[in-house]
């Protein structure tokens, strides 16, 4: 890991270390658009096709129903299904307050509005599967998705080898009350949910990660069909700022649990002397070693780099130009600088407080704004699934009340239809 | 207007009449990437360039300062002042409680979950100018940009003839504490506020309506880099449901308000009788015959549909394939059927509640999701300016009780990394 002193940076320097790479994959639109029209125009029978040339299993059909899914499941050991159970107690704990009516506001006599909150009818879920298979992300999605009322949820999931998906996955499915799992992975699985086949519903929206083909459909379908997406996504990443009240072993293991996830992952650590990054690198040398995903980590900590400031209100500033996607504050100070967060996706507080934690079980979600994305999207919440729609009603006193403004406004803006429509009432 | 019944109607027949043309204009996208390259490139030069060639001015200054926005705003008459000032009110109150701060949730013992909202530091609010001269835009858009905070707001707006932009424009920037106003419209605004120039600061999110060129710029943008965009938009269009207690005038005034915006306007009646349909018509060919802009209604109206249907509940089925930007419950039985609204973007409610009162100075937003998406995407709100950050913090107790199950989660995703930065805290 490169490490800088922030005050021998200039700002190119600093825009340079906060930039990541929003766009990787152009290359591979057309293939991508190519993937799209097919599903598109033939359906099922695409979906049939591709399964067979990128996942390499004949299915005989595309989907596992509620009896295989239980035999699937039966394989997860009690220990298993309660570490499941506790991370859906508590996910559910925390994205159920979310969900909030509002009141009424009445904004001069007799003209009331307010808003309601609708779940989004139909929403699709992608949950990665081969190497990576992540139940967690399938409960992070799942459960805001049951507690706003969604109506339909399409699951699509690339088969394993054996043409069933993992036992984790069917776990989760059946306690989220989703007796249906798509075998269907990679851009073909986007496609299907934005378009619907024989099979499968179009879906509202599409929420999930993937890899670049994933990614890459879902921008697409999000700017060429009326089906939304959750955001932008890209490789994970974690910002750890710490100062000498900070544990290195610590702060060690988050940069590690970070570096694991792929060799493009990016562990940043902004701390505040030469020494902490020196312990901190010491510990990363010896949690290294006994690490299965060694080598993976050990390639994406060398596209990470560490930061030296002179307090932790140099390295907040700097969090806040890289905007983290996960953000850890291990200091014991961390109450003075929390108010200082500008952008940031989850934020991790004081020494006991790892990102593993919220990555699975704390309560928060864990799909969340990357690439500097979180200076404009927060992570996924309840709020992702649901429109607020507004209302409003008038009185009689109400529309005597506004008609007049109206009618001025409408008349500056030279829309007299506009107008119209309040004098025709105002008149009655 | 054709009218249809809704029971002769097939499945394929209404998919037929909600379909909107998503994305209209993808014969300008070479364009409109190449307005985007040549800003990226040579910045404040390119937007001279741009508006000399598409706005017809000579520009010797990208922008208007504070001093000049208060001459031409001098020009606003003491009415119009009220007006405008009677809006603001509206919108800010309505706005304002939007703004709340959520509860901590304990989703275990010692382990705390809340989340805190931060504005959006930079936003970029694009004011369409020219022809349509939208100070209510301006108002819809900069008064939720107040109030959740945003530290730094960029208004671009095209310049009309005389160099200067309309004096309700420059009015409502400084009601809104804006004092320097970007003489740029069309695609090379967003691009300059995507990409930053000399002059203009590059912003983290963009707002506001425009022609096709803009929406295509925004589409574009959002895409392939990191700035954000309010939502996709299309024509706008409004939804009409009335039963034998809607009053024809006033449903017709409805009607032509939405018909009047443009020749792409739709303007959709649904009705439980014949007879209002005729009734209405009629009021709408006698109210026609006045409008300035009777041409552009009427193309707008050729474009337009009547449905009929069997009761409200149909009526409302109906709506909800569709799914409005602006839905009007032209029946005193409204309340009967709100609840059963899933699909709109701003409702109406009763006989005295025109849009146009909305569309001004309710104090709801007007900035709506069209073409369908109301089925995902919710209006513009304070909401759209802010972020939710997670927070999470674990006490002793808390990483006791939390561990076990994240390390039990973290090694069926095959992640020691993560388990190892629990079980480090737990082992202390």
């Amino acid at each position: 890991m490169e490490t800088f002193n922030y005050s021998d940076l200039s700002k190119t320097d600093i825009a340079r270390l906060v930039q990541r790479n929003v766009d990787p994959a152009n290359e591979i639109r057309a293939l991508v658009e190519d993937v799209i029209a097919h599903v598109k125009q033939h359906g099922d029978r695409a979906l049939y096709d591709y399964t067979h040339k990128f996942d390499k299993v004949e299915l005989t059909r595309l989907y596992l129903d509620k009896a295989e899914l239980e035999e699937i499941a039966s394989a997860v050991s009690e220990d298993q299904q309660e570490a499941l159970q506790t991370a859906y107690a508590n996910i559910y704990k925390f994205h159920k307050a979310q969900l909030k009516t509002e009141d009424k506001v009445e904004t001069m006599p007799g003209v009331t509005c307010w808003r309601e909150l609708r779940a989004i009818e139909k929403v699709g879920l992608y949950i990665p599967g081969g190497t990576a298979v992540l139940p967690s992300t399938f409960l992070m999605l799942g459960i805001p998705a049951r507690i706003a009322g969604c109506s339909e949820i399409v699951v699509c999931s690339p088969p394993q080898k054996n043409g069933k998906v993992n036992a984790f996955i069917a776990y989760v499915a059946l306690m989220l009350g989703v007796n249906r799992v798509y075998l269907v992975g990679g851009s073909q699985a986007i496609a299907a949910m934005a378009y619907g086949t024989e099979t499968i519903s179009r879906v509202d929206k599409i929420f999930g990660p993937g890899n670049q083909f994933v990614t890459k459909a879902k921008t697409i379908i999000q700017s060429t069909t009326s089906t939304a997406i959750d955001m932008p996504a890209g490789p994970s990443e974690v910002l750890v700022i710490a100062d000498k009240t900070a544990n290195p072993a610590y702060v060690a293991a988050d940069l590690l649990a970070q570096a694991e996830h792929g060799i493009d992952s990016q562990s940043v650590l902004v701390c505040t002397s030469q020494e902490i990054a020196d312990k901190t690198l010491g510990e990363v040398t010896k949690q290294l070693i006994v690490l299965p995903r060694a080598e993976i980590a050990k390639q994406a900590l060398d596209n990470s780099y560490i930061i030296i400031t002179g307090d932790l209100n140099e390295a907040m500033d700097f969090s806040n130009q890289y905007a983290p996607e996960h953000l850890i504050l291990a200091t014991e100070s961390w109450k003075e600088i929390t108010g200082k967060i500008i952008n940031a996706g989850s934020v991790f507080l004081g020494n006991l407080t790892p990102e593993s934690a919220g990555d699975y079980a704390s309560g928060t979600n864990h799909t969340l704004p990357t690439s500097s994305y979180a200076r404009a999207y927060s992570g996924v919440s309840v709020d992702s699934f649901v429109k607020k729609i507004t209302f409003q009603y008038l009185t009689e006193e109400g529309i005597q009340n506004i008609g007049p403004s109206v009618e001025i406004l409408a008349e500056m803006e030279g829309l007299h239809a506009h107008k119209n429509a309040v004098s025709v009432r105002m008149n009655k």
